[in-house]
């Protein structure tokens, strides 16, 4: 476990190492299109028009082009029904020139979300949405990994951060986020503690951790006095006006690593996703070492 | 949380609660052979005749019968390859006269085990082994349980343990014990921690467990020592010669609540199993309210 010897925190460069990931993914994509003629595609399905959502699918293929991988849109109307969204993605699973799957979330309140990741095939699901990924995550099997917690656990190696035994805890519980990242730091021998808005003595146990992940998406909810002298501490928040779960002024007094806001998981989260989307047409194509 | 004044543990009855759930799952056999004409069936499939396994296999399925619930056995040869077994599962669960399907474990060396239960239709996965029922636990979803986490959460809601915000603490981490019962305990808003084999100092967090959960698989293990004083401790442990995950007499005398080995989560796991049956064969046969 990195310690510090100054009282503030050595800031851990999201943005740096996700440069490399996707320079090393764009270098693939380009011997991988070499190789079979094709180059990786990622199919984007949104559903309606939410700003957000419109904004965020547009920036990650516009990442993916940068990278040399293909990218297909499928927009759909918000009054989709679940049965016409779960036909479109099953067209998808099947279509031989589509490598991986990203449903934007959220499809909207009156659709069944889980019933649309489902028809994801788990050889696309390069989001790491599907059942089949988050127990391959949970049971350290072969499949992708959840985005964040997959670059989450990037930074930690970058960094040389030892898990094996080492207290992890993650604030926040939800599918994509905190109950995959637990399980990948659980798959990496670290003791894994699980809290949320109902834990009794938040900072209690907060304090006992070696490796704290916040995770809980509400902004500087996670303070200094949280925070374990010299503990490493990710924030995985992203809240309005580029806030993260953690009060950096606070924070960077404590811990020995810190992931700032921006340029800390956020960046990773893309990197991961254009990573997997190269790994998943290399296993689909059949190439060799790439 | 139950509160102990003198210094020994009630014991948790789960022989007297497993006969109860017998009982009524008995009872609902009945009414839906009644009503359908077709009483509830369990394929059980078990590869080579390991001395244990086939004990394990009879034991369930005469439970089965007993319960007015069909069994269907199918012995495979020790030789039988992966992709046959995954034949056999693929015609059961196709099979409209099988409502639940149990691969016993282990099936053998050269097997590749989670390919095999990948092959049960999540709707007859009574003994909740597959991804999909892992990931259903783990999203408070529906679907099946791993059959003794099930039946811990059964033990825990019979004695009135309230879960809310109180600290779990799951010594263990396999596929079908340690981190499905995490996931439940999560589930209903308890603070989950993870410990295993790797975790630095084990005894100081297991001390903060107001819900102490053994899955260690070796025999005597937690000690009194391990126990905060009024601790519900629940043995999931079976090891040879009928001994516990936990140390019973140093136990005793710090926990409010503590399940005996043999007669507490080990009877509790086959009356879930027969409970999840007839709930599968009740959906399936479109049955109204049994």
């Amino acid at each position: 476990m990195p310690q510090t010897t100054s009282s503030t925190a050595r800031l851990m460069d999201g943005s740096a190492l996700a440069r490399q990931m996707v320079e090393q993914a764009a270098e693939r994509a380009a011997a991988l299109t070499r190789q079979t003629g094709q180059a990786p595609c990622l199919a984007t399905v949104l559903v309606g028009e939410d700003p957000a959502s419109v904004t965020y699918v547009r920036m990650k293929r516009a990442r993916c082009e940068k990278a040399g991988i293909r990218s297909r849109h499928i927009a759909l109307p918000a009054a989709t029904t679940t049965a016409q969204l779960i036909a479109t993605i099953g067209e998808l699973s099947d279509d031989p020139g589509v490598h991986g799957i990203l449903l934007q979330h959220p499809a909207g309140p009156h659709i069944d979300e889980r019933a649309a990741f489902e028809a994801i095939a788990p050889a696309k699901d390069v989001d790491g949405v599907t059942f089949h990924s988050f127990a391959a995550m949970s049971f350290g099997l072969d499949g992708f990994a959840s985005c964040t917690p997959g670059g989450i656990m990037r930074l930690l190696d970058h960094y040389d951060v030892d898990l094996t035994g080492k207290h992890a805890v993650v604030v926040g519980r939800s599918a994509i986020l905190g109950k995959p990242v637990g399980m990948l730091l659980l798959g990496r021998n670290a003791t894994v503690t699980y809290c949320h808005s109902r834990t009794n003595d938040l900072a209690a146990i907060t304090r006992e951790a070696d490796v704290l992940i916040a995770a809980v998406g509400r902004p500087r909810f996670i303070h200094g006095d949280h925070i374990k002298p010299g503990a490493v501490v990710i924030d995985a928040g992203y809240n309005p006006g580029n806030v993260g779960d953690v009060d950096f002024d606070s924070a960077v007094t404590r811990a020995s690593l810190l992931t700032p806001v921006p340029g800390g998981v956020g960046p990773m989260t893309i990197a991961t996703l254009l990573t997997q989307t190269v790994d998943a047409a290399s296993r689909q194509l059949g190439a060799t070492a790439v």
